[in-house]
């Protein structure tokens, strides 16, 4: 992991050099606050990687690189606020540490900052890297409204989820990766198998995170276990325990997430109706699924395979945080 | 105003060809319906003309011009829930209709939408509007901190309140009709030149708004007179009134403003007491100030004498909302 870390290390330090306050500091400070709050950095890493994956050089992708982290900042503290969560990476969020109001602008803000990022590469590059952005960045929105339309429906199928989370999530991963092929001047078969590679990848990271909110250990997770089951979340769990179970633990099931029953022994009770249904293997089986497809694609690719396999520990390393 | 009127019109239509509703519709509802609300289209339409007054045709400036127009409608839906305000163009604004959380994610996806909007150009053309645009929509996210900044601020100087209000309108104004000039491809002293222009109109335009606000006539202005003066709003006025005024008037004004002495009479004193003081009369002279500065602008562009007045009797229409 130490090649990782010290690409990470080299982001922060970019990103410390290019992001301060100016004036108006009321709208500055708070984009420089969350972009502080830390995180596993794991989007931009993934443009350095893959910009060197290709033998392209890896300060030529900072820029892109900062684009996507700036950009995934602003989508968490607008996110922060239609989710009313008061606590991010163990800080207090944006709009409780300010206010709604800072929250919504120094998020607009952000996201302008995440494209000017884009001014140093020249016409055609930035024009490549623009659509991709554009594109991905719409998609991002459009899981998040799909996230919040499946709070309200009954009937959310397991495809229909699979698609909210790789907009809201797998797509920014992808793009993340072929930015860095992008800027290494791949040609495009090449980019779009590394773009496929981070959906993939993206969408096993998603079900483990669902996997992990159930069956994991809180002090690797880093999150409260069970918290999914006590905010009624349609995880990959519930859906698919709604699909296989019978019928009585399917109405006990619909019960514990309608009526809002949060007693003490909700997420005991419905952890155990998820192991006897077998969501824990199910659901194991599903993240293998997508981390296979990944690495298919990887071998694909026509690079050398001490390159592949670089990619491949980080992707394993990723999902070892799991079982 | 017959040629004008037609390039509304034909923007419009572009608006209505490419702005649909598509999935998910909780998204994209709420843009189809503030884009829908109607307004002057003066932004899009001051691209259009730009455009065609350097000699480039109107139809290739269509995507910059829909690009500023979405953009300006995303500020309102954000500034609209930030000023908690319940009436948009006469009719309910998207966070009341919808609601907050709609607000945020909508607004959002509409400033991608506006960046997608210049993906019809090729790269480097593209990049030079793109540029623009970073540049314009920051400053205008600061414009409305100023703002934001100003109504706690007891100290706000007249240059202070010309930058909030450049920063906040002008500058879009101003970007608007770069944006025809730089797809005409004139040379940089005119695109320049024009972005001037607009700026200093479109200050002036701002001073009228203060203007109207307190001395226009309601059937004119569309708006209840008076409603800066109720809301304790800091406008040219105020603060020149504060500059200018006795010491008398001057704590009077002050009492009036932060005591919220909301009485029927407060906004017949204080627009007694800005007669009196003779801000009407120190109001157009700034605004012809400025007006002025636009059209000297408008004498060093190397377009046909034809042209220029066709631009000036625009600004002269837009003006004569006032006196």
């Amino acid at each position: 992991m130490n090649v990782i870390d010290n690409y990470k290390e080299g982001f922060i330090t970019y990103l410390n050099k290019k992001i301060k306050v100016k004036e108006p500091v009321n709208l500055y400070e708070p984009i420089h606050y969350i972009l502080q709050l830390g995180g596993k950095r794991l989007r931009p890493v993934l443009t350095l990687v893959t910009c060197e994956l290709f033998n392209g050089k890896a300060k030529e992708a900072y820029d892109a690189a900062l684009a996507i982290e700036v950009f995934h900042n602003f989508t968490l503290i607008h996110d922060d606020i239609m989710d009313s969560a008061p606590i991010r990476r163990g800080k207090v969020t944006v709009h409780e540490k300010w206010d709604v109001n800072t929250g919504i602008l120094s998020g607009d803000a952000m996201m302008i900052m995440a494209y000017q990022c884009f001014e140093s590469y020249e016409a055609v590059t930035f024009k490549k890297l623009m659509l991709l952005f554009n594109k991905t960045s719409l998609e991002v929105c459009e899981g998040q409204q799909l996230d919040m339309d499946f709070e309200t429906r009954n009937n959310v199928t397991i495809p229909e989820y699979v698609k909210m989370i790789t907009y809201k999530t797998s797509v920014l991963v992808a793009a993340a990766m072929k930015m860095g092929a992008i800027i290494a001047k791949v040609e495009e078969r090449e980019a779009e198998a590394i773009y496929n590679f981070g959906l993939n990848l993206g969408i096993a990271f998603q079900l483990q995170d669902d996997y992990l909110d159930t069956f994991g250990d809180a002090a690797v997770f880093g999150k409260k276990i069970g918290g999914d089951i006590s905010e009624n979340k349609k995880t990959f769990l519930y859906l698919k325990a709604l699909e296989v179970c019978e019928e009585s633990d399917k109405q006990k099931l619909i019960d514990f997430y309608t009526i809002n029953k949060n007693g003490n022994s909700k997420v005991e009770e419905v952890t155990e109706l998820f192991e006897r249904t077998q969501l824990k293997e199910i659901t194991i089986q599903e993240i293998e699924l997508y981390t296979s497809k990944a690495f298919k694609i990887l071998e694909t690719l026509s690079v050398s395979e001490e390159k592949k396999q670089l990619l491949k520990n980080f992707g394993v390393s990723l999902m070892k945080r799991t079982i």
